[in-house]
Protein backbone atom coordinates (compact mmCIF):
# COMPACT_ATOMS: atom_id res chain seq x y z
CA UNK A 1 0.00 0.00 0.00
CA UNK A 2 1.41 3.25 -0.98
CA UNK A 3 1.71 6.09 1.30
CA UNK A 4 0.53 9.71 1.36
CA UNK A 5 3.98 10.83 0.82
CA UNK A 6 4.42 8.25 -2.18
CA UNK A 7 0.96 9.75 -3.67
CA UNK A 8 1.66 12.92 -3.52
CA UNK A 9 5.33 12.93 -5.04
CA UNK A 10 3.81 10.25 -7.82
CA UNK A 11 1.14 13.27 -8.29
CA UNK A 12 3.27 15.49 -8.37
CA UNK A 13 5.89 13.75 -10.99
CA UNK A 14 2.72 12.88 -13.45
CA UNK A 15 1.94 16.54 -13.23
CA UNK A 16 5.17 17.65 -14.72
CA UNK A 17 4.76 14.88 -17.62
CA UNK A 18 1.22 16.26 -18.20
CA UNK A 19 2.78 19.14 -18.96
CA UNK A 20 4.58 17.77 -22.16
CA UNK A 21 1.25 17.28 -23.59
CA UNK A 22 -0.44 20.54 -22.92
CA UNK A 23 3.01 22.50 -23.75
CA UNK A 24 2.22 25.65 -21.52
CA UNK A 25 4.77 27.21 -20.30
CA UNK A 26 2.59 28.86 -17.17
CA UNK A 27 1.96 25.45 -16.11
CA UNK A 28 5.75 24.51 -15.84
CA UNK A 29 6.25 27.25 -14.35
CA UNK A 30 3.74 26.21 -11.64
CA UNK A 31 5.73 22.97 -11.19
CA UNK A 32 9.04 23.72 -10.90
CA UNK A 33 11.01 25.75 -7.81
CA UNK A 34 11.80 29.10 -9.30
CA UNK A 35 15.60 29.25 -7.38
CA UNK A 36 19.17 29.72 -8.67
CA UNK A 37 20.31 26.51 -7.44
CA UNK A 38 17.62 24.19 -10.11
CA UNK A 39 19.17 22.30 -12.69
CA UNK A 40 17.93 20.78 -15.47
CA UNK A 41 19.66 18.13 -17.75
CA UNK A 42 16.88 17.29 -21.57
CA UNK A 43 18.06 14.60 -23.12
CA UNK A 44 21.15 15.20 -24.69
CA UNK A 45 22.08 18.81 -23.60
CA UNK A 46 24.51 20.64 -21.54
CA UNK A 47 23.15 21.19 -17.95
CA UNK A 48 21.36 24.43 -17.54
CA UNK A 49 21.39 26.05 -14.40
CA UNK A 50 18.89 28.35 -12.80
CA UNK A 51 15.66 28.82 -12.92
CA UNK A 52 16.00 31.38 -15.88
CA UNK A 53 17.82 29.20 -18.17
CA UNK A 54 15.00 25.90 -17.22
CA UNK A 55 12.09 28.64 -17.94
CA UNK A 56 14.47 29.53 -21.08
CA UNK A 57 14.48 25.87 -22.00
CA UNK A 58 11.07 25.44 -21.86
CA UNK A 59 10.16 27.79 -23.50
CA UNK A 60 11.91 26.80 -26.62
CA UNK A 61 11.16 23.11 -26.73
CA UNK A 62 7.38 24.27 -26.16
CA UNK A 63 7.51 26.85 -29.08
CA UNK A 64 8.94 24.32 -31.36
CA UNK A 65 7.46 22.62 -33.93
CA UNK A 66 7.59 19.17 -32.60
CA UNK A 67 4.70 18.15 -29.58
CA UNK A 68 5.27 15.67 -27.55
CA UNK A 69 3.49 12.79 -25.69
CA UNK A 70 5.09 11.22 -22.51
CA UNK A 71 4.23 8.63 -20.57
CA UNK A 72 6.00 7.08 -17.43
CA UNK A 73 7.10 3.28 -16.27
CA UNK A 74 8.42 2.17 -13.34
CA UNK A 75 8.32 5.03 -11.43
CA UNK A 76 10.48 5.01 -7.94
CA UNK A 77 10.20 7.16 -5.42
CA UNK A 78 12.24 7.90 -2.23
CA UNK A 79 11.67 10.74 1.10
CA UNK A 80 14.97 12.07 1.86
CA UNK A 81 13.91 14.49 4.87
CA UNK A 82 12.24 17.51 2.68
CA UNK A 83 13.75 16.30 -0.65
CA UNK A 84 11.91 13.14 -2.66
CA UNK A 85 14.22 11.40 -5.47
CA UNK A 86 12.22 10.03 -8.04
CA UNK A 87 13.66 7.90 -11.02
CA UNK A 88 11.03 7.08 -14.23
CA UNK A 89 11.18 5.67 -17.52
CA UNK A 90 9.99 7.96 -19.88
CA UNK A 91 8.00 6.70 -23.04
CA UNK A 92 8.02 10.00 -25.42
CA UNK A 93 6.00 10.27 -28.60
CA UNK A 94 7.02 13.49 -30.42
CA UNK A 95 5.04 14.94 -33.14
CA UNK A 96 6.01 17.06 -36.06
CA UNK A 97 3.27 17.38 -38.64
CA UNK A 98 2.15 13.95 -39.89
CA UNK A 99 5.46 12.32 -38.62
CA UNK A 100 6.09 10.82 -35.09
CA UNK A 101 9.16 9.46 -33.75
CA UNK A 102 9.66 7.45 -30.34
CA UNK A 103 11.95 6.82 -27.84
CA UNK A 104 12.81 5.79 -24.03
CA UNK A 105 14.66 7.70 -21.76
CA UNK A 106 15.43 7.75 -18.18
CA UNK A 107 15.11 10.30 -15.70
CA UNK A 108 16.18 11.43 -12.42
CA UNK A 109 13.43 13.98 -10.75
CA UNK A 110 13.93 15.75 -7.62
CA UNK A 111 11.29 17.36 -5.85
CA UNK A 112 11.14 19.63 -2.38
CA UNK A 113 8.61 20.27 -0.22
CA UNK A 114 7.81 23.90 -0.03
CA UNK A 115 4.72 26.17 0.51
CA UNK A 116 2.55 22.92 0.48
CA UNK A 117 3.34 21.52 -2.50
CA UNK A 118 6.25 19.03 -4.03
CA UNK A 119 7.61 21.20 -6.43
CA UNK A 120 10.35 20.02 -8.94
CA UNK A 121 13.87 21.77 -7.79
CA UNK A 122 16.44 18.81 -10.75
CA UNK A 123 15.48 17.11 -14.12
CA UNK A 124 18.04 15.00 -15.38
CA UNK A 125 16.50 13.02 -18.51
CA UNK A 126 19.12 10.85 -20.85
CA UNK A 127 18.22 8.93 -24.00
CA UNK A 128 17.95 4.95 -23.54
CA UNK A 129 19.94 3.43 -26.76
CA UNK A 130 17.71 1.12 -28.51
CA UNK A 131 19.27 -1.88 -28.23
CA UNK A 132 18.72 -4.49 -31.72
CA UNK A 133 18.31 -7.98 -30.22
CA UNK A 134 21.11 -9.55 -32.23
CA UNK A 135 23.39 -7.60 -30.80
CA UNK A 136 22.00 -6.76 -27.44
CA UNK A 137 25.17 -8.17 -25.34
CA UNK A 138 26.92 -5.93 -26.94
CA UNK A 139 25.66 -2.93 -24.61
CA UNK A 140 26.53 -4.72 -21.82
CA UNK A 141 29.97 -3.44 -21.37
CA UNK B 1 35.06 31.19 -1.33
CA UNK B 2 34.40 27.80 -0.73
CA UNK B 3 32.93 26.73 2.59
CA UNK B 4 33.44 23.52 4.40
CA UNK B 5 30.46 21.93 3.22
CA UNK B 6 30.97 22.64 -0.73
CA UNK B 7 35.28 21.43 0.26
CA UNK B 8 34.27 18.37 1.46
CA UNK B 9 31.44 17.56 -0.88
CA UNK B 10 33.56 18.36 -4.00
CA UNK B 11 36.18 15.97 -2.46
CA UNK B 12 33.96 13.19 -2.18
CA UNK B 13 32.36 13.83 -5.65
CA UNK B 14 36.62 13.80 -7.00
CA UNK B 15 36.73 10.33 -4.79
CA UNK B 16 34.30 9.40 -7.16
CA UNK B 17 35.82 10.00 -9.94
CA UNK B 18 39.68 8.98 -8.84
CA UNK B 19 38.12 5.44 -8.52
CA UNK B 20 38.00 5.36 -12.02
CA UNK B 21 41.56 5.83 -12.57
CA UNK B 22 42.16 2.70 -9.86
CA UNK B 23 39.23 0.46 -11.08
CA UNK B 24 38.67 -0.81 -7.38
CA UNK B 25 35.83 -2.53 -6.21
CA UNK B 26 36.92 -1.87 -3.06
CA UNK B 27 37.31 1.86 -3.55
CA UNK B 28 33.84 1.89 -5.15
CA UNK B 29 32.36 0.04 -2.01
CA UNK B 30 33.77 2.60 0.42
CA UNK B 31 32.38 5.36 -1.78
CA UNK B 32 28.79 4.37 -2.15
CA UNK B 33 26.15 4.31 0.66
CA UNK B 34 25.17 0.42 0.81
CA UNK B 35 20.93 0.77 0.84
CA UNK B 36 18.12 -0.77 -1.58
CA UNK B 37 17.09 2.43 -2.01
CA UNK B 38 20.43 4.06 -4.12
CA UNK B 39 19.83 4.22 -8.21
CA UNK B 40 22.94 4.39 -10.83
CA UNK B 41 22.55 5.46 -14.35
CA UNK B 42 25.25 5.20 -16.47
CA UNK B 43 25.51 6.21 -19.93
CA UNK B 44 22.91 4.45 -21.86
CA UNK B 45 22.22 2.13 -19.52
CA UNK B 46 19.03 1.82 -17.45
CA UNK B 47 18.25 2.35 -13.40
CA UNK B 48 20.14 0.14 -11.57
CA UNK B 49 18.44 -0.26 -8.49
CA UNK B 50 20.10 -0.77 -5.09
CA UNK B 51 23.44 -1.32 -3.51
CA UNK B 52 23.67 -5.09 -4.75
CA UNK B 53 22.93 -4.12 -8.37
CA UNK B 54 25.16 -1.02 -8.15
CA UNK B 55 27.52 -2.72 -7.22
CA UNK B 56 27.65 -5.55 -9.77
CA UNK B 57 27.47 -2.86 -12.91
CA UNK B 58 30.84 -0.94 -11.24
CA UNK B 59 32.34 -4.97 -11.30
CA UNK B 60 31.15 -5.81 -14.68
CA UNK B 61 32.90 -2.08 -15.94
CA UNK B 62 35.93 -2.54 -13.74
CA UNK B 63 36.72 -6.02 -15.04
CA UNK B 64 36.23 -5.53 -18.79
CA UNK B 65 38.93 -4.78 -20.98
CA UNK B 66 38.10 -0.97 -20.77
CA UNK B 67 39.90 1.01 -18.40
CA UNK B 68 38.84 4.72 -17.73
CA UNK B 69 40.15 7.73 -16.87
CA UNK B 70 37.88 10.93 -15.89
CA UNK B 71 38.06 14.51 -15.16
CA UNK B 72 35.47 16.95 -14.23
CA UNK B 73 34.08 20.57 -15.08
CA UNK B 74 32.19 22.60 -13.82
CA UNK B 75 31.62 21.78 -10.61
CA UNK B 76 28.27 22.53 -9.25
CA UNK B 77 27.30 21.64 -5.53
CA UNK B 78 24.36 22.89 -3.95
CA UNK B 79 23.05 21.42 0.34
CA UNK B 80 19.81 20.43 0.76
CA UNK B 81 19.10 18.82 4.58
CA UNK B 82 21.60 16.05 5.27
CA UNK B 83 22.03 15.56 1.37
CA UNK B 84 24.19 17.42 -1.01
CA UNK B 85 23.60 17.23 -4.58
CA UNK B 86 26.55 18.50 -6.93
CA UNK B 87 26.05 18.39 -11.02
CA UNK B 88 29.50 18.53 -13.09
CA UNK B 89 30.91 17.46 -16.37
CA UNK B 90 32.96 14.41 -16.93
CA UNK B 91 35.59 14.12 -19.13
CA UNK B 92 35.89 10.43 -19.91
CA UNK B 93 39.01 8.81 -21.95
CA UNK B 94 38.58 4.49 -22.27
CA UNK B 95 41.69 2.83 -22.82
CA UNK B 96 41.45 -0.23 -24.64
CA UNK B 97 44.63 -2.04 -25.54
CA UNK B 98 46.65 0.86 -27.58
CA UNK B 99 43.07 2.49 -28.20
CA UNK B 100 41.55 5.43 -26.75
CA UNK B 101 38.80 7.15 -27.19
CA UNK B 102 37.08 10.40 -25.76
CA UNK B 103 33.62 11.37 -24.63
CA UNK B 104 32.10 14.00 -22.29
CA UNK B 105 28.76 13.01 -20.37
CA UNK B 106 27.09 14.92 -17.75
CA UNK B 107 26.27 13.74 -14.40
CA UNK B 108 24.02 14.52 -11.35
CA UNK B 109 25.69 12.90 -8.29
CA UNK B 110 23.64 12.89 -4.70
CA UNK B 111 25.41 12.65 -1.70
CA UNK B 112 24.26 11.98 1.78
CA UNK B 113 26.11 12.20 5.03
CA UNK B 114 25.90 9.63 7.17
CA UNK B 115 28.91 8.57 9.91
CA UNK B 116 30.75 11.92 9.30
CA UNK B 117 31.38 11.26 5.78
CA UNK B 118 29.29 12.18 2.35
CA UNK B 119 28.45 9.12 0.26
CA UNK B 120 27.55 8.67 -2.76
CA UNK B 121 23.48 7.76 -2.67
CA UNK B 122 22.51 8.38 -6.72
CA UNK B 123 24.45 8.58 -9.73
CA UNK B 124 22.98 9.76 -13.23
CA UNK B 125 25.23 9.96 -16.62
CA UNK B 126 24.62 10.19 -19.49
CA UNK B 127 26.82 11.24 -22.62
CA UNK B 128 26.92 14.67 -24.22
CA UNK B 129 26.60 14.30 -27.87
CA UNK B 130 29.60 15.31 -30.31
CA UNK B 131 27.98 19.15 -32.15
CA UNK B 132 29.80 19.29 -35.41
CA UNK B 133 29.98 22.96 -35.62
CA UNK B 134 28.42 23.65 -38.76
CA UNK B 135 25.56 21.74 -37.99
CA UNK B 136 25.50 23.26 -33.65
CA UNK B 137 22.33 24.90 -34.08
CA UNK B 138 20.60 21.56 -35.01
CA UNK B 139 20.87 20.38 -31.17
CA UNK B 140 18.91 23.92 -30.22
CA UNK B 141 15.28 22.34 -29.96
Amino acid sequence: MKTTFEIEVEAANQEFYKTFDSASLEAMERIWLHEDWVRCVHPGWDVLKGWREVRDSWGRIFGGDQKMKVSTDDVSVCRMGELALVTCIENIIVFEGADFDSMQAVATNVFIFREGKWLMAHHHASAIPVIIPDSASDNIQ
